[in-house]
C-alpha cells in the first residue's frame, strides 16, 4: 500500500552559459517548480549550470541517486552547444543512439521545412534505452531515461512537454500554502510567527517582506500537506495579527 | 604580476523555499549575474536550496572552495525562517557574534521605528570574524566573511549590496560578448555555428532560438574575453549567414 507520508522529491538543473551570464533571465525555474507542486512532487534544489559536459554530468550524479526525479531544462536542440545528451549519457555510462520514433517525428515535422539534415538530426540522439517525451509545438521530442526527464530550455516548449507529462508521474499529497499579508515590519511580529509555526508541527511559515507604495509589509506562507493543519495555524496566525493591533489581508498583498 | 589570463570565478547560492515553490519568481540570478559579468568574475554555478541548515552548509562548502567568491542571496532578515548566518557559520565552524557596528546600524536605523527589538537584533548577528556590506536601504548590513558573501533576498536590497561592493572585488578581463540575430531555424547553421567557433579558440558561440510573429529565428551569441578574435568570429558569422542568403541583424532581434 502507499504510505501517505510519503514525500516525492525532486530536482531541477537549468543548463545553459546564457542564464550564468545574466543574459537570458530564467522562467523555467518557477516554470517547473508550480508544476511539480501541482504533481505532489517537492523541488528540493536546483542547480544552474555552464553548457560544459563535466559541470552537467557531474550535477546529474548528484542529484539522480538523491530525488525521486530529476529533470533538465536546455541544451537539447541542433546546435554544437546542445550537450545535455550527451552529458547525461556519460553519466549514465550509456552509448547515445537514434531514436527511431524521434527521428520519424522530425521527418514529418521537417517534411515540408527543407527536410531533416544532420543538425535536426541531432536532437533525435537518446541516451540508449530511452523514452520520449511529445512536444507538440517544434516536432522535437523531450526524452526520459530512468528518472531523468530532459525538457527544452525554450519557455514555452518547456511548458508543452510538462504538459505531456502531467499526471504521469506518482506523487504524495501536494504541499497547500495560504498566504496572509499584512502591512508590518516582519521583525514586529516575528515572535508571532515563530510561536504560530511551532503549535503547529505540520506547517512551515515563511515570511516575505516587501517595500511598496513607500511603506513596509510582508507576506507570511504557510506550507502543510494536512489541510486542518494548514486552517489552524492560519487561524492562529490572523487571530494574533489582530489581538497585536494590525490589520491582515487573507490571500496576501 | 598579476596573471591577466587568470579567470576569477564566483558561485551564487540562492536560499529559500518560496523559489522551490514557485510562489516567487527569482530575480537575483540574473542581478548577481550581470552585475558579476561587469567585475570581470565568471559565474561558474547557481545552486537554489530550501531554508535548511543542512542544505545550505553542504551546498556552502561545496562551492566556497572551488571559487574565487561565494555569493548567498535570502534568509539574513529578522524572522525564525532566516537561518543563513548559522549555516555559513556552521559550515565554517565559526560561532555566531553579534557585530558591534552592525547593532550600531539597526540602532540608528530603528530608532524612530519602534526601536531594536530581539527579531531586529538577529540581523547583527554574523559568523566571527566577519565584515558588513553596507544597505543603505533597510538599515540590516549585508555580510562578508572570508570569500563568501550573504546578501539579502529582497532583489531591492541585493542590489544596494552589490553596489557597494561594486569595483572592490578582484577580477580578471570581462567576457566580452556580441549578439547576432537571424530569422532562421538554428537547424539550418548549425554546421557555420560550429565552424566558426573552432576557428576561433577564445571564442564560445551560443544559439538561442525563439518563436516570435509565428516565425523561428535565432540570436547567436559570441563571448570571449578577446575584442579581437570576438570581431573577427563575429564578423565569420555575419559573412557565412549573408553568404547563405539569411539577413541578419547585429545586436540581435
Amino acid at each position: 500500500m502507499a504510505d501517505p507520508q510519503r514525500i516525492w522529491t525532486a530536482a531541477l538543473i537549468v543548463i545553459g552559459d546564457e542564464i550564468l551570464s545574466g543574459r537570458t533571465h530564467d522562467k523555467n525555474i518557477a516554470q517547473v517548480a508550480g508544476w511539480l507542486q501541482v504533481q505532489g512532487i517537492r523541488l528540493m534544489e536546483v542547480r544552474v549550470v555552464s553548457d560544459s559536459m563535466d559541470r552537467i554530468a557531474e550535477a546529474v550524479n548528484a542529484l539522480r541517486t538523491e530525488h525521486d526525479y530529476l529533470f533538465t531544462t536546455g541544451g537539447i536542440g541542433p546546435t554544437h552547444d546542445d550537450i545535455t545528451v550527451d552529458a547525461v549519457a556519460a553519466a549514465l555510462g550509456l552509448p547515445v543512439t537514434i531514436h527511431p520514433e524521434a527521428q520519424a517525428m522530425l521527418e514529418a515535422y521537417y517534411a515540408d521545412r527543407g527536410g531533416v539534415n544532420e543538425a535536426r538530426l541531432r536532437m533525435a540522439r537518446v541516451p540508449q534505452g530511452a523514452d520520449l517525451i511529445p512536444n507538440r509545438m517544434s516536432g522535437a521530442p523531450g526524452i526520459r531515461i530512468h528518472n531523468i526527464f530532459l525538457m527544452a530550455g525554450v519557455p514555452h516548449i518547456t511548458a508543452q512537454m510538462l504538459d505531456a507529462l502531467t499526471g504521469t508521474l506518482e506523487g504524495g499529497a501536494p504541499l497547500l500554502a495560504e498566504t496572509v499579508g499584512c502591512w508590518v515590519a516582519e521583525s514586529e511580529v516575528a515572535d508571532l510567527l515563530r510561536e504560530v509555526e511551532q503549535a503547529h508541527l505540520d506547517c512551515q511559515i515563511g515570511s516575505y517582506p516587501f517595500f511598496r507604495e513607500g511603506k513596509v509589509g510582508a507576506n507570511f506562507v504557510v506550507r502543510s500537506t494536512d489541510r486542518d493543519d494548514l486552517q489552524s495555524a492560519v487561524h492562529s496566525l490572523c487571530d494574533g495579527l489582530g489581538t497585536a493591533g494590525y490589520d491582515f489581508t487573507p490571500g496576501g498583498i
